[in-house]
């Protein structure tokens, strides 16, 4: 297997992703609450890149959701705070959901044989998962507008962990990729922390959405794999 | 002091660099070579962008190196490898020199108030001179082919962890330094494993020169400073 990791949207190209199994990484926040909204039950997910878009694709019974600089958008249902996502807003609903980096980058991998999202809390259910689609593997950390974000540097270099936990065969791993897992080593001890001190982390203190930090910095509590069936994210779980 | 870390050549703009100190590494081979080939008595080297442009600067008393592929380019004097650059070679001349991304990493830089060429030879001396300087620092990694190398990203850790040495007062670091820096204390103890290992290392080991790798493994070593100065890098040393 061949690990390849993408350090923003903003590096990906088409040609990145054919024949290969995406992982797309978003940790604050897009990414985290997919996996935290399927997990409670929502019957499905469809990324939209813009508003315009999500709108379009609105029927009645579906749950808008999404923000703009970090905040819900206007008129729509839910925000991007996984603990929004529980059980009694979400269960058996299509939520249509767009954010400024994670859906972007989930669009952007749409060249992938299969796309999944991963996260801190479900990192070694994806790991376990994309090993079973036997494909190389392209990691593409979403970013924070077009620039590197640590903790989705730091959620790449766990899910490095937990495919080397799960002993490999011929593993592969491009310098960036060794690079990510070497800051997961230095940092697993101190995860909530390197959240809380990322550029992302501050911006979202500063609005007053520390909660949504904790929510996130969880290490592997959900089964839950987010996997790309045609235009919408199904769960799927090995487990 | 707000210090910037920008993963390769590709990722820089010019508006990253007004203001501030441009740090430049490329640590296989180019940057490790100029802090080599300054130390051992160089006059002067004057990087250029492309083989065209070196013959054009050419005077007959010049040292005409650089590679192409990992190369000497034919007909030139001497190639990449910092074995080759001794006293004996380069005392008192003027050397003109092309590599495939360090040389066009120092022209990326230009709009900085200074740039200086950093490796993992030099880079406690090169921390010293950029606090000197009392700017915002921009370190920019060469990177191999509009990749990141991990060589790079190990040595702007190391640029890192000297600069904290140093007791900087005020010190912001962006999401991608932090990173670097936590790569750097994961590896601190494999620096030479790491570069063996780095996709440009397997390419030089594959041409036969696995020595040079040993040459630019050793950290801090050397005193020497290259700065910009109008065309040509020049000794800058405060010690």
């Amino acid at each position: 297997m061949h690990v390849q990791v993408i350090s923003s949207v903003n590096e990906a190209c088409s040609a990145n992703f054919h024949h290969k199994t995406a992982v797309v990484i978003d940790v604050l926040r897009a990414t985290s609450t997919i996996a935290t909204a399927l997990s409670a039950g929502a019957a499905s997910i469809v990324p939209a890149e813009t508003v315009m878009d999500a709108r379009s694709l609105q029927r009645p019974e579906d749950i808008m959701a999404g923000e703009r600089f970090c905040r819900k958008i206007a008129g729509f249902d839910l925000g991007n705070s996984p603990k929004d996502y529980h059980a009694d807003a979400v269960k058996g609903r299509r939520i249509i959901l767009t954010t400024t980096n994670g859906t972007r980058a989930i669009h952007k991998s749409t060249k992938a044989d299969s796309v999944i999202a991963a996260s801190l809390l479900n990192a070694a259910a994806a790991a376990k998962y994309a090993l079973h689609l036997q494909r190389d593997v392209v990691v593409l950390c979403a970013g924070s507008h077009d620039d590197f974000a640590i903790e989705d540097g730091l959620c790449a270099g766990l899910f490095i962990e937990e495919l080397l936990k799960l002993r490999v065969g011929r593993f592969e791993l491009d310098d960036f990729g060794t690079a990510m897992h070497a800051l997961f080593r230095d940092r697993a001890a101190a995860i909530r922390d390197t959240l809380l001190q990322s550029q992302s982390g501050k911006r979202l203190i500063k609005l007053g959405l520390r909660e949504d930090i904790e929510s996130c910095s969880c290490v592997n509590t959900l089964d839950a794999v987010p996997c790309l069936s045609g235009d919408s994210l199904i769960l799927r779980n090995l487990s």
